[in-house]
């Protein structure tokens, strides 16, 4: 059997009853280590499951998935994934899945909270929330913009976008690649700081480009950090104030949520609370936000 | 502290160890039970924390949330909700938050699987879901149209949308009502054949009226019953198709995908697996989904 097991979002102890019963049973481990993290070290869940636990990076997922599955139609064989196993980063899990379907694997998916549904917890409804996009780390010649139509899209109907903010684990520098050496740098998480910055970045270049007008500084959008964990932290304020909102939100992973015009009363009442400057957020509140539909 | 825990889709080994670990310390443990339901009995639930589950009415939460409140101060309360706290039910557990809040009670969120995320195991990617819907028990005067606006909103941009489907608990006929007897129906829970049959019929309304073309009887979809469940079952078809599935689907409870335009192949390779007939959604998905952006 294939178990596909979900950590949900902060520690050792977000796994569910039905997960960790699972996972004490199998033969072999893996844990998912590249498009998101837990905020425990791997030997912490080693010792908590009684498991080896094998870091499967995106290498292995994507070229070396019989390994995973060697014997699996006799073996329990466990493939842990931070928040849910169908999450953000399913593509590579859905190839692994219909991987171990053409070789008679039997498969067993246990879910667990996600980003997704958990970002519910900034008082922001769900069911006003468009499609969700990925933001990644810009360079100075690389700034793809697919995620800023996206944005586009749901703003014009009038839905919040939550915006997932990319991770870099195991990157080589140019040099270190070019020379085949495997040394990799720290990793690197994107903050809300960033993602609110290259927000406005983007913004500027289509606006030069005429096809600007999603997003500006005034508009209003809530910080996310540690979500589902017990230091959660929620700032909410102007994309222009949560530039430089990091130090308050402190540790990753963050995420961003764009608001939408389409607004319930509650949201407000809600979101109020973790304002930079409750005077600004209720003045652009009522201009821009109030009773739109 | 006011403790709000997700205890997740299927069965009470569905709460996360750190969720478990909290509600057996709760000297008052509350299960809200009337936006979704758990396949399990409450006595299951009460021999499992070793504690009383008092059972949480609408009523209760909206006009009794001061009893829940009680002494939160002091004494730890917990507020079970099936799925994840802040899913598709948040609009009355964000006034119990605010209410909490306002008598400076501590409040402390563990996430859980929604089926907001979990729907994933359909195969379908999570990036290209639109807002999500919920669809009502249409009655013969009363039929409520106002999640097809944001369908069609969703279909424009070429995007999936996730229905989910009605529940009704402690319903009374019009007749107790009137007479102030509580005597309530057995609870109904609408199936993905309802729901196909409603699409349908709203569908040739809004035709009538000039307002149609958002899904017709050949659009794809599928239907998923008991997600995160042993037994969770999918079925993908037409609409038309779709309005004969129950029984291939079986228990509750069930949601529905509207698919969107814009797919990825590997959503076809793993949707296509649970085709009612695998010609037809060949056909279908080349002619109005291969390639479209």
């Amino acid at each position: 059997m294939l178990y596909l097991i979900g950590l949900g979002l902060s520690d050792e102890t977000d796994i569910t009853v039905k997960g960790l019963e699972a996972v004490k049973k199998c033969a072999r481990v893996y844990l998912e280590a590249y498009t998101s993290i837990l905020l425990v070290d791997k030997t912490v869940l080693e010792s908590y499951y009684g498991r080896e636990v094998i870091i499967a990076d995106r290498d292995m997922v994507e070229s070396a998935s019989d390994d995973i599955l060697e014997d699996a139609q006799n073996v329990d064989v466990a493939f842990l994934v931070v928040g849910d196993p169908f999450g953000f980063s399913a593509t590579t899990h859905t190839d692994l899945v219909l991987r171990a379907r053409s070789l008679n694997i039997p498969i067993s998916t246990i879910p667990n909270a996600s980003i997704m549904s958990a970002i519910g917890a900034t008082g922001l409804q769900l069911y006003n929330f468009g499609q969700t996009v990925s933001m990644v780390f810009f360079t100075e010649n690389w700034k793809p913009a697919s995620f800023y139509d996206r944005i586009r899209e749901n703003r014009n109907i009038g839905l919040h976008t939550l915006v997932l903010l990319d991770i870099k684990v195991k990157e080589q520098t140019m040099e270190n690649m070019a020379r085949g050496r495997k040394i990799y740098e720290p990793p690197r998480y994107m903050t809300v700081g960033q993602c609110a910055s290259q927000m406005l970045e983007i913004e500027e270049l289509k606006t030069e480009n005429g096809e600007g007008g999603v997003y500006n500084e005034e508009s209003l959008c809530v910080g996310a950090a540690r979500v589902g964990c017990k230091d959660e932290k929620f700032v909410s304020g102007t994309l222009k104030q949560l530039c430089d909102a990091d130090e308050q939100l402190g540790g990753p992973l963050h995420s961003l949520v764009l608001l939408g015009r389409r607004t319930h009363e509650l949201e407000h009442d809600y979101v109020r609370e973790f304002a930079v400057d409750k005077g600004v957020w209720d003045t652009i509140w009522k201009r821009d936000y109030e009773g739109k539909v």
